[in-house]
């Protein structure tokens, strides 16, 4: 008998209700796994905002490259109302994002049907795009600093950083993400060419270079303020959006919203030939801990896009069919202490649909 | 009998429709200050994209100097399809507000009753709120350069410029207005205090500091990306908001599709201690251009703030009260070429209930 396939999974649920939708949907993902015939096997980091308050610590030293022998990361949430805002995201997820060099944040933005969006006039044949976000460079590369800090004279600049190198690697990574997509083809730079002539001129320049090889692919460009009013306005237009750090993490907000909210948006932190992270974009939720009342399919879809990236397309399908299922025959609402279930019984529906 | 006061007005139609709605805007203008007893003269400035097809030329020389003479600049819309992009933005409109030193990007951002707004559920009692953008620096302060710009190792810089001097004038402003606005008093700042540490810090030591000398007012914060998912999802949390010139650029444009989209958005560019420019924030929309049918309340709305910014307080509430009639008891939509009437008929309609 063939020997199963094994995949390794470092998780960190995290603070607040991280642990809770991260118990759901390794459940879900246990699931899979069984049907689909693969093993998971999961290694647990207790990195988040109780550790800090404790040790002070917030990655122990060595503790990226325990992550390095994982085939992914599966993270619940990073954000404890104890500690100053900041140290923990920059400190734990932005640094694994850089040290591992994740470069692509990608984000799908896909209404399923029966969930409810704040939209008027718009069902998920109007819903369904892709975010991809460089994630490692831009306003988020850290650069920038104060003069005559405290005095009236005080200047403080903030430097985003833009490479060649960052730029091409994630315009292509867009582009071959829109060709195997293979809905519209057409992939959408959004930046802001008109007023920031230096960091938009270098992504403009290089994606228009890189199209060339993707004489298949449309592309539009389109500013960063228009496209926040087409997302709630047409955002049946859309169907890949290519874009840098900071415009990525403000439009795949909205994205969020659009697509049912915080109950279901899920993203993945990925490099394509590194270890890969994989995440609910909600938040850490302090304020329903414990309770039993937040909704874990934003996690589940996390592991969802996780399975897919490790390959095992048919089990995501699985899964996603299951949540699919779940909102339109279950779930009064995606929103925590309205869903009609509770958390772990919401982890049961889709575990056994799937 | 008294001299009436009279208002020197430089008015830049500019292109596309741009000259059809600041006609409209000046016809609902006459009929006010006649109702009100006081005299707008105009100055017409033909800069704008034809002008520079034809001369080169954005601003001719003296030309600010030339706006310095009047109390207002009523501003159409600048931008033309066959003029690479970012030219005349940058070289007339960023030129006039960084030169007239407009440091103050006010955006009401209001749903009057009648008008179609894309989000469920919400109504005017729901949208209205004004936001307070930083107009002359930040990103837009034009900083940055590229490093071996072309090859494989390019690295292109943008820099956010943020000094106390500019941060705390525009805090300063937001507080002041919040306090006259007397409506839920709360100055809500918007930024990336947890990515962006060093211009976000300056910006909330600053906003705390400041504060100090507005015990009325309540503070809140709230992230660049939560906003926009609150702009759509609960837009009633919102009283005044103050940010940076680039966040503001974009939940503006967010806050204008609410609001009821580009037919309605107006905003002003002020220097409290100088000349102001009042503009509707739609673009100069050259499909419509010449055709009668593109709506005109922007502009008009942008009159109306000016007024109110001269100190006409009374004509400006006038004016307002006779763009919701007309919305309200007329238009069939705001949308260019659906109103149910042309241009021109709704700047007759607005000047009649004036
Ligand atoms: C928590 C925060 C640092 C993070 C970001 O800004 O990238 C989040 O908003 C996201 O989008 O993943
Ligand atoms: C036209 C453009 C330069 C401008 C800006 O980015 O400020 C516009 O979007 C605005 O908001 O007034």
């Amino acid at each position: 008998m063939a020997q199963e396939k094994t995949y390794k999974i470092a998780v960190i649920p995290g603070d607040g209700t991280g642990p809770e939708v991260i118990r759901e949907g390794v459940k879900v993902l246990d699931a899979a796994a069984e049907r689909f015939g693969f093993k998971l096997s999961y290694n647990y980091f207790d990195w988040g905002g109780e550790r800090y308050l404790k040790t002070g610590d917030t990655i122990p030293k060595g503790g990226i490259d325990e992550l390095r022998k994982h085939d992914a990361i599966y993270l619940g949430a990073i954000g404890h109302p104890d500690v100053t805002p900041g140290i923990l995201e920059k400190e734990i997820l932005l640094r694994i994002r850089f040290e591992l060099d994740q470069y692509i944040n990608l984000r799908p933005v896909k209404l399923y049907p029966g969930v409810w969006t704040p939209i008027k006039d718009k069902g998920p044949e109007d819903i369904d795009f892709v975010v991809v976000r460089e994630n490692t460079e831009g306003l988020y590369a850290g650069g920038g600093g104060f003069l005559r800090k405290g005095t009236p004279q005080e200047v403080a600049i903030q430097e985003s950083i833009n490479t060649r190198f960052g730029v091409e690697r994630c315009l292509r990574y867009a582009f071959e993400f829109c060709r195997k997509r293979n809905k519209k083809k057409t992939l959408t730079l959004v930046g802001k060419t008109n007023v920031l002539t230096y960091a938009w001129n270098l992504w403009e320049r290089t994606f228009y270079e890189v199209a060339k090889e993707y004489p298949d692919i449309k592309t539009d460009y389109a500013h960063v303020d228009a496209t926040c009013m087409w997302f709630v306005k047409n955002p049946e237009w859309f169907d890949v959006i290519v874009t840098d750090n900071m415009f990525g993490d403000i439009i795949t907000d909205l994205g969020a919203i659009i697509q049912g909210g915080m109950g279901i948006a899920a993203g993945g932190n990925i490099n394509p030939e590194g270890v890969s992270m994989f995440e609910p974009i909600g938040g850490s939720a302090p304020k329903y801990t414990g309770k039993n009342v937040i909704n874990p399919l934003a996690a589940i879809c996390a592991g969802m896009m996780m399975l897919e990236h490790l390959g095992e397309e048919e089990a995501a399908r699985a899964i996603e069919n299951a949540v699919i299922k779940v909102c339109r025959d279950h779930l009064k609402s995606l929103s925590a202490g309205k869903m009609g279930y509770s958390t772990s019984e919401v982890g049961d529906l889709v575990a056994n649909y799937t």
